[in-house]
């Protein structure tokens, strides 16, 4: 008997204008467009296997070793449902097809993100659940196609369907049916852009974003001149300098937009944080060696974001990240050693942490304890979802998960 | 012969819709009217001593017992010079009046806020020095026409030539003729308002209110619908909160114009930030007392408000105001006594730190350790200026100040 069964991987994004907002809770549609930098599954993914079989009782998903329920008009529920209609539309088309869209489903998720990483998983998450699903049932959809039905799951999921720079265009119909993702220029086209995760230790637990982008919505007087004017001119501005390669204004756009995220989660009532003074440190250290670099004639190395937590994402060219790895480990220091994935240190070359850059101002910040950032993940722009062998599915033969935690 | 002196005090103003940009930075326009509270002289105060003398060889300026040099086209000459000049329309009019616009000043100027409270002195300070040349000179003019100069002092300090509640209305015309101080109501209309304001202690300076605020007019592109939309409304608002009693609406006003002054800094490139982790967990405990007030049946019970530093301000009415002390006092021990000028506290209902509001939840910040607010200042509304006794002047009888640190 045949088994009908798909193993993907999908990426994390991280986004440079930020998406904050709901025009629609239900079909998650944006109050604006939103572009992000996908990156490498080498270093950060959620890899799902997806399996439709007749002896199934019901639709099941396991996420990272635990089975969670599915909320019937939840979420999962809803991306479920919508892949099963598309592949019901692949069957009625070619009667030959088993009918899988009939079947139940079982799903199986992981991601090997660090323990503690503090990264949003429901964005790689939601876009192998249904990258995962469209391999099952062989569906002919394009992954902007798809991304219509991965934004149902968590908005960002939509923009995990692609690598390289990607852009959640809100759309304008009220059914969402223009509301999805489109690659902006593949990895290919800027492979040189790496990415430096920086783990923020946070006593306080956040506000969760589902609940404080809609508060911002509903009482800052800021976001409606975001929405209408800001972010078109950003998205614009921004698509050109990725064409261009312009890291430095594809840096100054990043930064403003992640600082006016964060002007406008604090111009909410009442007032959302997500920044600590770790994250504020790790700005103030950014913008020195940006001001250090310009005033000695170069260009600016390294650009923010942060999303709706501590963490920091810092940007840069390839050729700047041994100097931004030497600056960070100078102010934090690491209780683990740096995981040297690109091979930027090396017994000749170590990694010290007392190199500053030329001309940079030690007083910026004071030098933190150990443990205010838990750890540091070097990783660069990636490609979108993968297929992956069948050696590599986390169900077994008996349709259950092959691990259980 | 004749000695010209005069002594006055002046008083601190806490804005509750904030000034945050210029559009003349040399006459000190700015971009959006303001309003403050006046606070209470009987705890904070500048007090200034002006005498003039055709024996002085000069102009001379002693702040805290140091001098300062009045520099050439600075604030503090330009002051001098406009009070000069209505000094000089007196005696052109009543030529019986003895020339004293020809005879060089020494001002003494003295702050009484207690050591590091991080009080910016600038707006008393200014305030004092015109409000002591004003009676040294013997004007007619109103405390409006004096705030046209102290304004070119202090932008803030024209606010400080009234008592009770005062806007500062930013005028339109080009010379600034008409961007000055009104009182929006005395203090004996409200003089139930009390304030309480939590000094923190902060490792790093914050940015010059004076430099960044112009990189907010420069970079911020929210700003500009806050001056345009925002801030009129508010001001609207505000006022009729104010004439109305109304707390809690008078709250939450300036509860979000703190927060929209704090997000057009953090909108500004490079972002601009003047709260801490303190600054945020003093926020958060405001918030959830006036939540659980609200959730039990009752009203908001305390406004919070920031200017260009980590300082708390909280606005309450005075029955609230052992509550909010306790309350403060169980997140931040002090190392120093609670100066308890208002009587909260006694043997019988000591201070103790324990004791939360009903229905409130602990969990909202941890407690910090002793020394993350430094002190607590109890004060309320008050009035203007005050013409004090020679008893009090600060110059002795050789016109040199009586102490010199």
């Amino acid at each position: 008997m045949a088994v009908y069964q798909a193993t993907v991987s999908a990426p994390v994004n991280i986004a440079c204008i930020k998406y904050w907002g709901k025009r629609d809770t239900k079909l998650i549609l944006p109050t604006n467009s939103s572009l992000s930098v996908t990156l490498d599954q080498d270093n950060l993914k959620s890899t799902t296997t997806s399996r439709a079989d007749p002896s199934f009782d019901r639709d099941r998903l396991w996420l990272n070793g635990h089975e969670e329920e599915i909320k019937d008009g939840g979420r999962t529920a809803t991306c479920i449902a919508e892949m099963k209609r598309l592949r019901r539309e692949v069957e009625e088309k070619d009667p030959k097809q088993p009918k899988l869209s009939s079947y139940p489903v079982h799903i199986c998720s992981h991601n090997n993100f660090p323990t503690a990483a503090g990264l949003a998983s429901s964005a790689s998450g939601f876009a192998a659940l249904v990258a995962s699903l469209a391999f099952l049932y062989a569906l002919p959809a394009s992954p902007s196609a798809l991304s219509l039905i991965a934004r149902q799951g968590s908005g960002s999921a939509c923009r995990s369907l692609f690598g390289g720079f990607v852009a959640w265009e809100m759309g304008t119909r009220a059914d969402g049916s223009d509301s999805l993702a489109v690659q902006v220029a593949p990895r290919e086209h800027w492979p040189d852009l790496h990415a430096l995760i920086c783990v923020v230790s946070d006593a306080k637990k956040g506000v969760a974003s589902t609940s404080g982008m809609q508060r911002t919505v509903e009482t800052s007087a800021l976001l409606q001149h975001r929405i209408r004017t800001v972010v078109p001119e950003r998205m614009a501005a921004i698509t050109e300098a990725i064409h261009a390669r312009d890291f430095p204004t594809f840096a100054k756009i990043t930064m403003a937009d992640s600082n006016q995220f964060h002007a406008v989660a604090l111009d909410t009532e009442p007032p959302i944080f997500y920044l600590n003074d770790v994250s504020r440190a790790i700005i103030a250290l950014v913008v020195e060696l940006n001001r250090a670099s310009v005033a000695a004639g170069g260009t600016i190395k390294a650009a923010y974001t942060y999303d709706a937590g501590p963490n920091a994402v810092i940007y840069a060219p390839a050729a700047n990240m041994r100097e931004i790895v030497e600056l960070i480990v100078g102010y934090f220091p690491q209780t683990e050693k740096f995981n040297d994935v690109f091979g930027l240190f090396s017994a000749d070359k170590p990694l010290s942490g007392n190199n500053l850059p030329a001309g940079f101002n030690p007083a910026v910040s004071k030098k933190f304890e150990e443990g205010a950032v838990k750890g540091l993940i070097h990783t660069r722009v990636g490609d979108g979802p993968r297929a992956l062998s069948s050696d590599e599915a986390l169900l077994g033969a008996d349709g259950l998960p092959k691990m259980v935690a």
